[in-house]
């Protein structure tokens, strides 16, 4: 039976989930809260990967503060796990522990975890609930469970715009639409992507970091660039630090061996038209366990990503001003109908500083 | 002193002022809600033209209801006039009825009345506040504010879009982008206007009857349509049943007299291109009495409009969807710098259906 107290320890487990917002991944973001006597005796957060999974935490803490475990509850945002990673599994840990009931809010996308934390737990006779605030723990890590389920990221397309839906001059001026509260809001988002990804277009007019500053992370995303003809200045600010992914599709050696020189990696996926194939990076970028795609592109290479169908969500910052003839969003082709409007659902909307953010899903 | 239970009673006040929201014009909607010992004893609103305003109305109902009204308190959404217009001083009403005390949201703009009212009532002996709920008050009759203040209609400007600002299609094809909740809500806007505004465009293109039908009302706002060169068709379904006012630049009597003979009445004010003068248009309809203007119009004269200065507010249905190439919002020329940019705010955001509706507002 799910008891209201259930819900509020769950919403306090998620609160505790979204601590690890920037540092999980590949792994999902986790929260756990132990529960004895309707005391908070614990409370923890999946750690970078090879530490401690939140249950763990969870019952360290407890531990720390001299409480027994024995009896407890847990409130775990996702399914623990039964199998040896690069930690022991956290279902063994419950019951050596001696927890008497564990609540999960939903169950495990990975093949190797799946039900198989939440039988184990059963068949060492603890109760286990699940399926409390479900919806709330998938959305948490809408990007593992993308990974997971289909071998490829949630990709998120970020647009700045004017209520017109301009985000540039026909020179490329962009500066500024949106406030400095939503750009800064916009840093937020990257945080939390495992990577960024960027076009050549992009690249050559702003020079981007296209790294995290207005928000703390100990954590800098992937930055990807997509350059089909490998014309990045290796100047280019994208570059500095190393460990850039740059996404070609037609060879040139030399090229190459200077962009690796400056610790690019060079990933050569050609589609038919000489372009990148963006379905194809979508599935690599899977191989490669990245959960969240950040895209922040310009007008050609959005349009590219929505026509290949390869957004599943638009984060759009809209400013309340009008800009009249200016660029817009994506590069798209005037249809031959209205029926042939790409139609997504409003997920979210909020206001940030003056200007509205919008999340829309395309499905 | 302001109770708490004031700020209720006055909510209460201000739903009875909204009933009055399509029959009042060019009068102002205005509740009242009188209270005696903590229970309400009547309530009203104003009626249409010539008949009761809303204070009258409540002490009616009171009566009815066999009420002794005085030593009670009127809560008023609007000043309670001074002077004989179409009907007799509300003020000298609630003084002879023996009230103790009136709770004003706030005075009335009309030179006419302008805190005379309350000066009247405080003369008799009657405790007055004001001030109670005053910027609820005063959205209500925003427009009737603005012919006040300034001698013309407060201007809101409707449109409907894509994600990506698109209207139509380059041949104007524009059925449907928003929801059927969407436009239904359009005609509850339509209807509390004291006029409809369109142009010879959308006329040619769509022959709208731009009258309110999807909501239920006793009156149809005036229909305007801006058409320089007197194109109309005759058979323009916008024209039937007569009373359209056809605002023109360039006279053509033989078509004049045709149109008059459909009822409809045409006012010639050209600017000196030619075309019809917009901000000599808003003080004509300020002068007749047009409170709040509702324009429907397409990309050319929207963007007239916004670019002479001419709307207040954009009430903006945005579709979850992107449409591509198309025809946008606002006919506005690439400025030079985004500093040009027209800067509005966000007043209100909600879901209608699917759909976003936003008002954003220029000032």
């Amino acid at each position: 039976m799910i008891a209201f107290a259930d819900i509020d320890y769950m919403k306090l487990a998620l609160d505790w989930a979204a601590k690890g917002m920037f540092i999980t991944m590949p792994n999902p973001r986790v929260g756990c809260v132990i529960v004895k006597e309707d005391r908070v005796i614990g409370a923890g957060h999946t750690q970078p990967v090879g530490f401690d999974h939140a249950e763990i935490q969870a019952m360290k803490d407890a531990r720390q503060r001299g409480a027994d475990l024995r009896g407890a509850t847990a409130y775990v945002t996702l399914e623990p796990c039964s199998h040896f990673g690069r930690t022991p599994p956290c279902a063994d840990a419950l019951i050596e522990a001696g927890l008497a009931r564990v609540v999960v809010a939903c169950s495990d996308p990975n093949p190797l975890v799946a039900g198989r934390g939440v039988a184990r737990l059963r068949a060492a006779g603890i109760a286990v609930e699940t399926g409390v605030l479900e919806i709330e723990a998938r959305e948490l890590n809408i990007g593992f469970f993308a990974r997971m389920q289909r071998g490829q990221p949630w990709v998120r397309l970020k647009a700045a715009a004017s209520l017109d839906g301009k985000t540039a001059l026909h020179d490329g001026r962009s500066q500024w639409i949106t406030s400095a509260e939503a750009r800064n809001d916009g840093h937020w988002w990257r945080a939390r992507a495992c990577a960024v990804l960027t076009g050549i277009g992009t690249v050559k007019l702003d020079d981007p970091q296209l790294n995290v500053r207005a928000v703390e992370t100990p954590r800098q995303p992937r930055r990807v660039v997509i350059d089909s003809g490998l014309e990045i200045d290796p100047a280019a600010k994208i570059l500095q630090g190393g460990g850039a992914w740059i996404i070609a599709a037609r060879p040139n050696p030399d090229k190459e061996a200077q962009l690796r020189d400056l610790g690019a990696e060079i990933l050569m996926l050609p589609n038919q038209g000489g372009k990148v194939d963006l379905p194809s990076l979508l599935q690599e970028l899977g191989r490669r366990q990245i959960n969240e795609l950040h895209v922040e592109a310009g007008f050609k290479l959005n349009g590219s990503f929505v026509r290949e169908g390869c957004v599943d969500e638009l984060l759009l910052y809209l400013a309340p001003s009008l800009i009249g003839d200016a660029q817009g969003m994506f590069n798209l082709q005037a249809p031959a109908s209205l029926d042939e409007q790409r139609r997504l659902r409003f997920h979210e909307v909020k206001q940030i500083g003056r200007d509205l953010r919008i999340l829309a899903r395309f499905s």
